[in-house]
């Protein structure tokens, strides 16, 4: 039974020319970068070019880009760094309540450690109004982080329009990128960001390695401590190998998008409406144009998503709720949209991706009516 | 003209072994190990399985080995980790003058957050008297750091007789075994450490994974903040591949350790006699026994390092001073053990490996030999 991936937003595989792009640096180019001899200064002018690709791809300039481990390191690095002062943690911050964990929880800890944080809402199709966080600024408010595009229902927030209220207000404006970047465009200056988050293993690069971008001119301090790579910003040994992947999967994204955009958008639309077509009661969450062209966010009815994806094994893809020890835990996400819990318990994201065939949707589409149909009947 | 090289201690090649072991995992197995369907779980369980290899190399249990992005974030994390209060940082520090940044760097930034510190010094061979440890541990010192052998000279701190000192202290012990592990043998429980550094591109594994051995039962908090990965002391997905590596760099290192320390000890004392025979006046750094097999920080006399291996450039290996805007800055571990300002000048750590041969070293060291005497006879 041959595997249907419909779960690009959970992990993307490694394009193949991002594979031969890093490999050699994974046998003969092994230096290390702050080496002064040759094996070493390859491996950084390696690194120096894979920098210019990724700011090519978000309209940055090179030194704005700083590489981390992960998007999450990039998020933390964010926002800690902005509330970090000489021997404390200060401020007021703004986040959305469709957060990923990789923001909510270091605004979390920041609001543990002595700063203040207000969380804005969004409205049932997962927007967060701007509004709303005008309304939300104070005066001691360093930073708003609100994410480009979630990860669950696939909603494009507004960023352009809270960027120009965070600039009458003179705060910083972070957004997490990970879900929009390849996606959709995704250019610093449009968006009017300060702080971007780029995760490697969304853009089809492999899992470990991310990018914070930070406006020229930014202060930020470090998360991590030790030697001073990464204009002092990211101490340890450069990942050279994932650096460079980044960089290819950079300059394939530049490259793809408006095709990729395009074709996946027409078959993510296919795929909603054979659903549509077969399962009354059937909805969909998220905003219908302000929406990633690759995500769709599905309710069955009468069924939990965990029983329907386990009767069509083929398709992989995640559900909207998780069971933890015998409790059904609601993703923030769908809670924030004013799902009910059955609604929720319902739910199952398909992502779809630079691989996803037409056969692949016409396959997904039987295997779910089927099992859904199945499912119903039994009950 | 082939190269050789001579600065392991700067890092390794991945293995040939590693690279397939990993190899799947950047092509086929690209699941999020976090997905509950089929792609993901051969991805979770390929961790748990490298988790199992890395415990077996320390001697410690696989539920007490935390993967990190390099070794530099688990340094941060043990002690940032164990000085991490409900909402401030507190607690008293003790480390050595001759750590890498990676712990001197967040053992300054906790000073800087509130906790105390206590830096002691070495003998002119680079060892830590356990004494001086005792007479710096106070009612309110959290934890002691000290790395067990020196990434310059090589010296091997005794850290089980520090141990055995933290115990009666009830005071936690954590060691930066970056170096060590590999080329001597590193048993937790027989080193009695609470928590153990340890990074991947020093074991030929790639650049851009570590860990972090915590010892079951000893209360950490997490450094970076998101999900609940790694018993939510590292969250972000996880870098499978570079895990997979890990593991298989670990058994590696576990089966061939004592044949290749002997065999290495065997060309470096080669090599140090070459160029003692030949050079007069030229000595070396660190002690004559408790020393990492596969270093030799050598001081060549009257001339700077620099210019030697740029007159012998097929020789790959490290300086012990930089010289950053015209002036000289010495490292911190030559200046620890006292060594002049010509002698630090003239210093080159030469590191040999696991693909180091005996050819190498002959050439290596006629090489280097031809060098000083035409520097010298300049001169």
């Amino acid at each position: 039974m041959r595997q249907i991936y419909l779960d690009y937003n959970a992990t993307t595989p490694v394009a193949p020319t991002v594979f031969e792009a890093m490999r050699p640096f994974l046998t003969d180019h092994f230096g290390n970068p702050s080496s002064g001899h040759v094996l070493g200064r390859a491996c950084s002018q390696a690194i120096e070019d894979a920098r210019e690709s990724v700011a090519m791809l978000l309209g940055a300039a090179s030194d704005e880009i700083i590489f981390t481990g992960t998007g999450t390191e990039a998020n933390n690095l964010a926002l800690k760094g902005v509330c970090q002062e000489a021997d404390r943690f200060a401020g007021h911050i703004v986040i959305s309540s469709i957060e990923h964990p990789a923001v909510k929880e270091p605004a979390s800890y920041l609001n543990r450690m002595g700063c203040q944080l207000t969380v804005v809402g969004t409205d049932e199709r997962g927007i967060v109004d701007p509004h709303a966080v005008e309304a939300a600024i104070r005066e001691d408010t360093k930073i708003v982080s609100i994410m480009h595009a979630n990860n669950e229902i696939g909603s494009i927030q507004p960023i352009q329009e809270i960027s120009k209220i965070c600039r009458r207000h003179k705060v910083l404006l972070h957004t997490d990128a990970a879900q929009s970047i390849g996606k959709i465009r995704t250019d610093v200056d449009e968006l009017g960001v300060d702080l971007l988050t780029l995760a490697g293993h969304k853009l089809y690069a492999p899992k470990g390695i991310g990018a914070l971008y930070v406006r020229c001119g930014i202060p930020l301090q470090p998360v991590l401590h030790g030697a001073g790579h990464e204009q002092g910003l990211r101490p340890g040994t450069e990942n050279t190998p994932y650096i460079v992947a980044l960089g290819a999967a950079a300059k394939l994204a530049a490259r793809s998008l408006p095709e990729n955009a395009d074709r996946i958008a027409r078959l993510r639309n296919l795929l909603q409406s054979g659903l549509e077509d077969a399962i009354p009661g059937i909805t969909f969450n998220g905003h219908r144009d302000h929406c990633l062209p690759n995500t769709l966010s599905v309710n069955f009815p009468r069924v939990s998503g965990y029983y329907l994806l386990n009767r069509c094994p083929e398709v992989l893809a995640s559900t909207g709720a998780a069971c933890h020890s015998g409790t059904e835990h609601i993703s923030d996400t769908l809670h924030s949209i004013g799902l009910t819990q059955s609604k929720a318990m319902g739910t199952i994201r398909l992502s779809l991706g630079w691989n996803t065939s037409e056969e692949d949707v016409q396959r997904a589409t039987s295997a779910m009516i089927s099992a859904w149909e199945s499912l119903t009947a039994d009950a």
